[in-house]
């Protein structure tokens, strides 16, 4: 049978694998479509008729379109996550999951996609070697994220908002993985915390999504 | 009596002019702190204390303390308007209202934000004249931001989710206005938008607090 639910996915996307991390993690029936961003699919029929953003991830659940992840998450666990951990009903334990995700927009991901696009990608599809000023800069702002992330997110809980993990770890996960696939040295807090989410998450599953950033940066990095 | 919710706002910030209009609107019992972002105020004590990303708007409601404005507008909408209009609990209408609050953060207000600061706040810090170069990058990006946010998001709906506004218009309205304040041409599609806005949160209050970034961009602009 068809589930109403369909992630349109790249696990070169950091959001792309925090989407299948969430649906398969509270066994939500869903069917993915693998969008290839390398191929292009991304910007031509079917997928660019779909989504004008041109972006993956994307996501349908009957009628509903939505091209945000982190809307997508919240979406998600709202509707098919029974035991409501993953977004918590609680009103301050949400503003918590809300505020994280509110704030990697222009920092985490920001710099994370900044760093591995320019240090991976860009050389890959124009076959000339990475702007080092650019890729340094990113490096830079991604040593202020860590500092931030684990003084004022983390502290001294395990996950951003305790002992569970939310769909605010899954976006931090695979966000601070990004950089880590193109050769960013991560800080130790930040490692031990990947840890963590990758527990949770379970380690195998966690470690075949995140083949797919690591292989891409293989194609440059020596 | 002192209410539990304060917010430490500047009226030239745009979010800041969002929760102001929220907590009005919904009558939640609230004081402001003002915090002057020309005079620095946001840098140094005691604010900076409070705040480690040194940014207006912040939020406290009892033990509580938010730095996004995006889930600091969720968390009140969600405590305060008993009505429940301005965040709806519908799950397809929020998921509606949380995807245009994911999206601006790199679209209206990157480019609102890189547009007035570049143009209007960068000369006053510096006494220089600005780099209309960059004024023009972002001036281009607005145009498409604009053009997307009249086919995706608002459709032939009045609002974003449709009849009524929610947190989602507010920020719209307040980042669309800032560019404008600095002098950008708004297309009339997104004008008539902001009127609606206007007369929805009420046109004095409305006009009263985008008072703050005309009256900044006066003593640069001819």
């Amino acid at each position: 049978m068809t589930a109403s639910l369909t992630l349109h996915v790249d696990y070169v996307s950091q959001p792309s694998r925090s989407l299948v991390f969430l649906c398969r993690a509270i066994k939500a029936p869903h069917q993915e479509n693998q969008v290839s961003l390398v191929k292009g699919e991304h910007l031509s029929k079917p997928f660019a008729d779909l989504n004008p953003f041109k972006k993956v991830p994307a996501v349908q659940d009957e009628d509903l379109l939505i091209l945000e992840s982190c809307s997508a998450l919240r979406y998600i666990a709202s509707k098919y996550d029974a035991a409501g951990t993953w977004y918590p009903a609680d009103l301050k334990t949400r503003c918590k999951v809300d505020e994280y995700l509110d704030w990697q927009h222009l920092n985490t991901r920001a710099h994370g996609v900044g760093y591995y696009m320019n240090k991976v990608l860009v050389p890959i599809m124009k076959g000339s070697a990475a702007d080092m000023e650019v890729v340094e800069k990113h490096e830079k702002e991604l040593g202020r994220v860590e500092e931030l992330f684990a003084s004022y997110f983390l502290g001294d809980k395990p996950f951003i908002t305790g002992n569970t993990p939310t769909i605010a770890d899954l976006q931090a996960a695979t966000e601070f993985e990004q950089p880590q696939a193109g050769g960013y040295t991560l800080a130790k807090a930040t490692k031990e915390y990947l840890e963590r989410v990758r527990e949770a998450v379970g380690a195998e599953m966690y470690d075949e999504l995140h083949e797919a950033p690591k292989e891409l940066a293989k194609k440059v990095l020596q």
